[in-house]
């Protein structure tokens, strides 16, 4: 007997007949003598619809106590999606529960609508478990000290599945969705893209945090930090297939560095529209002004991603960074009305017309002259580089975004990852 | 300052532009200086909603695990709009705050779907009324000893909100709507049915057991046990009426009988088309049968209302009683299962082609001959009376439905209620 946790996405929980889809799979291994926990997603478009509501009705001033309130509408549609399988386990035969975040408890700290999960009691699922039940929790969602409902952010239900299943030492964690594994990238920019069987750790962390949709970074680093198997399927094969080849199916998140991975030197290319350059030009150069600069963006709760100082010139100088599409407003008014003055810059530019295209794999490690290759293939389609970041096993680029297609297809041609004529 | 809740229906919750407008109205109070506590139901059709996805799902048999999960689903509906009208409050200028029921929390017994509250605990909420922000708290809901959400079913919100109005010893619990107050009978079925601008606690509870649906029962029972002043007027008056206008309007449930309230000996009819009777023929006379086929019955949480037995005839007589129509199917099983081979009676019978109609004042009291009077007109009307209950101040009786629009017309005008052509 083994204990599973499976994590159905919206699209998978999108409709009753789906839902009823869902419950047959999960009582099929409960069947199989598994011990099941289930974390759904709210049924697809019900976040956005909930969130459309309290858009209608926004505050001018988006407040701490604003964005409670968000968690606090938001984390309904988990909840009742959570509710609506166990009533379909039910209806299948069998016995479920399901339990919001607060009700496991699921602690969290108290940034709302990007909390971080801290702890979680597993007692009363475990009672529940070895009462031959079903256990279902709501994903996206926990509690704060005070007792205040939090969300985790967009896709937070990954990192729920993970949470959980790192709590409870589950053999493994599989995160159903709408795709049958990780590509070596998105299929929709190039066909020729290949399915992995088995990814590592570190190659899917980085895929993530560069914009692989596929998971959710933080249930990424989860997995990682608790050595967590975790592997990414389709929930649309049928339903009865057979257990073993379902369980076998997909992309298995690895925490080995087998040969087989060795042999290649890229696994794939990721890339990530949802960023934005933040510039801010005429520096004064002295020591201190990444932090002067980054500091109160930081405060802000705002991620940055790539960072670059140009070279000083006339004792001034440039420095640039990314982040998120929707922080872009946010941090231009934050550098200009409180960072611009104390720091004597002359001028705060935004470029929202960019792009970041990355090369990932663990094999880059062992080999040199990778990132001077993907140079040079972009150099050959004419694509000029406004960024550059790189790291042990990946090399990331910012470039303008029109050219993104193009950047992906020539890369993930140039490294071998196009899959052969059959 | 006074202390006032506020209890705002579905329909008044029915959109964004509807929920905008009830913080208006909300505000307006608070700025009038007044601590305000705001109860609201989930937006009119969204418990329909989740229940008819639920009941897409539903098991064949509905367990107290499936009532629980129909619960936790429920419960949704009012954390989202109580949610919402927070923002719409913060973005008028008002800080505001949100509950669940288990946040605050409402204890309630375990009864899923049908919980009773048995207590709250407005430590939080008073704190936060001091702190000067409106509080919200969602209807419905409450959480049991052991940490399961519960509700206490239709029309919930109600009491939720007169509960919170006795817990916090509220000057007023005003429940808005949308009519614009208490009729001497429906305005839909008698065109001259008058506005009552002052009812008595015990009118105003037979009225709600006897199916007028401006109030909830139970709220009407609490309000009566707390001696709370609760206040039922209409939400659709403009947000920016003038607020001593508004806190007169509507109508006002009180408990001391004026003189005014003397006069009337009648106060209003009213009429139930949601019971169905249920028949046991042939049962032999002996005592304890009453207890022999209600006890069971009460044990599965049926509730029943009118009950007769008829004069015995050759040692067999025959038990009937009312119960809702959503009872109907399950109750009929549970007597033909259990109730009929112990009790040796030949049969049980349903009807559901009956309503009840009922005459109800304070006045009946001090003047006698009421009832006769009314088993007068509709015999002049020629309808017969099926069964007949009474109380100190109502006279209920159940006939055949089709009569139900003739005879309530009939008495509204032969007890005077009908309102002067003008």
């Amino acid at each position: 007997m083994a204990l599973f946790v499976h994590k159905y996405g919206g699209t998978s929980m999108g409709s009753t007949e789906r839902i009823r889809n869902v419950a047959k799979r999960v009582a099929k291994w409960a069947r199989a003598g598994h011990q099941m926990v289930v974390v759904p997603s709210a049924m697809s478009g019900e976040t956005n619809r909930l969130l459309a509501l309290a858009k209608e009705l926004t505050p001018s001033q988006a407040t701490t106590a604003y964005f409670r309130e968000l968690d606090m509408l938001a984390a309904t549609g988990e909840q009742a999606s959570s509710a609506l399988l166990a009533i379909a386990l039910q209806a299948e035969g069998m016995p479920a529960v399901s339990y919001t975040g607060w009700q496991v408890p699921v602690r969290t700290d108290s940034s709302y609508t990007k909390a971080r999960i801290e702890s979680i009691d597993d007692k009363r699922v475990r009672a529940d478990l070895d009462a031959g039940k079903v256990v279902i929790i709501t994903g996206f969602q926990g509690i704060d000290d005070e007792g205040h409902i939090t969300t985790l952010g967009r896709g937070g239900s990954d990192t729920s599945a993970v949470a959980v299943a790192a709590a409870m030492k589950a053999s493994e964690c599989l995160i159903y969705t709408d795709v049958d594994g990780v590509y070596t990238t998105d299929p929709r920019v190039v066909p020729q893209a290949k399915r992995l069987k088995t990814v590592s750790f570190e190659e899917m962390l980085e895929m993530a945090s560069l914009g692989s949709k596929v998971l959710q970074i933080r249930s990424v680093e989860f997995a990682g930090k608790y050595q967590v198997p975790m592997r990414v399927l389709s929930s649309f094969t049928p339903w009865d297939i057979d257990i073993n080849e379902e369980a076998a199916s997909g992309t298995l998140i690895t925490f080995e560095e087998d040969e087989q991975m060795e042999q290649a030197v890229v696994s794939g290319i990721a890339f990530n529209r949802d960023e934005t350059k933040i510039s801010v030009l005429g520096v004064p150069d002295r020591p201190g002004i990444a932090y002067q600069i980054l500091g109160p963006v930081a405060d802000a709760n705002i991620e940055v991603d790539v960072i670059i100082q140009n070279i000083s010139k006339d004792g001034r100088t440039d420095f640039s960074f990314t982040v998120n599409h929707n922080d872009h407003a946010r941090t231009l008014e934050l550098l200009r009305d409180k960072v611009l003055p104390a720091l004597g810059a002359q001028e705060v530019v935004g470029d929202t017309a960019i792009c970041k295209v990355s090369i990932v794999g663990i094999g880059m490690r062992s080999h040199v002259g990778v990132a001077a290759k993907m140079f040079r293939v972009l150099s050959e389609e004419g694509i000029n580089i406004q960024m550059i970041s790189t790291s042990e096993i990946k090399t990331s680029v910012v470039i303008e975004d029109k050219y993104l297609e193009l950047a992906v297809r020539a890369l993930h041609k140039a490294f071998d990852l196009d899959q052969p004529v059959a």
